[in-house]
């Protein structure tokens, strides 16, 4: 079992970039953390997030087993992030013997059935060799992918020498986010990269990341593109996997 | 005749609650302020309010009757409403001899024809005799509404000893909200009282009301629950009564 | 070719008020800034507008010819308002030759092809001789149009002596402003003026201009209005005309 307590807005922005991908996830959940491996329905995107026990203010974990593992429904979770107010705690328990999560906000109290987590297959995170990166502030990244919006279905990046590019061509209209100098955190390029992808994933994940966030970004020509960045104070690592449409 | 003044927040605040059960209203107005008693077309609850002419900034009875009864269409007046920025004065005028209410705003005016009144039937207010109530903020019950919303069409009211619970029950999932000691700001319990309710009736009158009115709960196992409280720095005084649903 | 620089503010304010009108538009471009003449696709309202260079931080004109003409969709410019912060600066260059905008703001570039602009029309703009005009705050319009909405199809304004009145009349309901004294900036009537007008186009164009413009309506009974303001601090010229209804 699982007593734990987490910040509204730790728990609204985990949330958030998961259900980009997948409403009914998987959590595997030790002395350590909560560990989530899930794919998208039409396998374009995979996403691998380790929630250290850092990120929960109070977590306690009661087992003799060294981990278990819990299903959750992402939708019912959002609906009780709506009911606390920022800055609220949340508290949280989950037991896989009783098959319930129970949460709490002040006189709250909401419990509900665990999903059956034997039915949410793990997927095998790719072993990538990508030769360059880069690594940006989310919030150009955002200006980026909301320019592209109704333009194309598709979204360039290239890196070249000290540059970065984002771009979207379509009929009559373009649309494209060039960094360099101090809008780039650091890049290393191995020669020059380009890789198409799809936007509606790559700007869905974006937007719902924190302005502020550090985004590394490790790409190879016409190879999935891996972004890596952590939330709630580096106490949650992310990497997340999107597949390139290949010109 | 009324000629009559008042602040665009106590309107919209009368209005509001109102406007949970019904449309078309009935008022009695005489020298002392306006009085309305009203039931919702499936007659599950009904409302009597008091609005003393305290609750105007001016308020002007001429008439040789001792009080005239005036039919409103309440969609219009919050048509009205919206015109005002918080802090405009509403000026109105009714005058049952015109058939003409008159609403100013400023350098606005806004003129409509009266409901026929007669139309309008007064229901009769039921006399309960409910042993135990219990006096919150109406802010704690806003927050026990929300979270028992799309779980189920229920709401149960549960009293025990120093204990308020409402809560509500779905095939999967739960929500309650708890109060004790200091959350209480009175309470006095004959025995273990337990009535359950319908939720949308409940719900959209603890949303109508200010998050800092005290609400007060007279209840009795499976009889019906009369919320009293006061609006407009105590010039409105309100009785709603909603019927149980027995388990 | 044109290269100019204009605020966010500025370009907003100038699209909101032509797009109450139409969105595909030609400009005609000089050194002295860019001039619009447009008519509704009912013909029922015209603006003839003349955006000074000086609305512009920065105005570049370069070209052999003294004008020339360039066509937009303001659809495709309002999206690229909304990428753009308030305070943000636009970049834009427009070149008849390549047949193409570009418009950047930061690290973000956005271009589109133009819009063929031989095949839009100028109206020629009506030599009216009208006796009376009055000059109010927008702020004011903008309440009088908004407790006419819902009322009738129709507004009618009326001039009397020093005072100003718009009026909406419905089968129950009427609204009405009257403004006088201090709430008209400057009143000229050579007799009672009433006419009126649809609601639809007076309202759209109300709501768009600022609260704190200074609109001169010039009038004659029954004649069409012409509507004068100015934009971005005197340096967009706007004559708007609407057709009465006649009564």
């Amino acid at each position: 079992m699982l007593s734990a307590e987490i910040k509204t807005e730790n728990l609204k922005t985990i949330v958030n970039v998961i259900s980009t991908l997948i409403d009914e996830v998987k959590f595997t959940i030790s002395r350590e953390g909560m560990v989530l491996k899930a794919v998208d329905p039409a396998h374009v995107a995979m996403i691998e997030m380790d929630i250290g026990s850092g990120a929960f203010d109070k977590y306690s974990y009661d087992s003799e087993e060294d981990f278990f593992d819990i299903g959750m429904d992402l939708e019912k979770i959002k609906a009780i992030i709506k009911l606390a107010s920022l800055g609220d705690a949340i508290k949280l328990s989950m037991d896989p013997k009783t098959g319930k999560a129970v949460f709490s906000i002040g006189t709250i109290t909401r419990s509900m059935n665990l999903v059956d987590a034997s039915g949410i297959m793990t997927p095998k995170v790719p072993n990538l060799n990508l030769s360059s990166n880069v690594t940006v502030m989310a919030e150009y990244l955002q200006k980026g992918v909301r320019a592209a919006e109704s333009i194309s279905d598709h979204i360039a990046i290239d890196l070249n020498g000290n540059e970065f590019r984002l771009s979207c061509s379509g009929d009559t209209d373009d649309a494209r986010l060039e960094l360099s100098g101090d809008e780039i955190l650091s890049i290393e390029v191995a020669g020059p990269i380009r890789s198409l992808f799809p936007l509606d994933y790559f700007s869905n994940l974006i937007k719902a990341v924190p302005a502020s966030t550090e985004v590394t970004l490790e790409l190879e020509t016409n190879n999935p593109v891996r972004l890596r960045f952590t939330l709630a104070d580096g106490n949650v690592s992310v990497a997340y996997f999107l597949a390139p449409r290949i010109e």
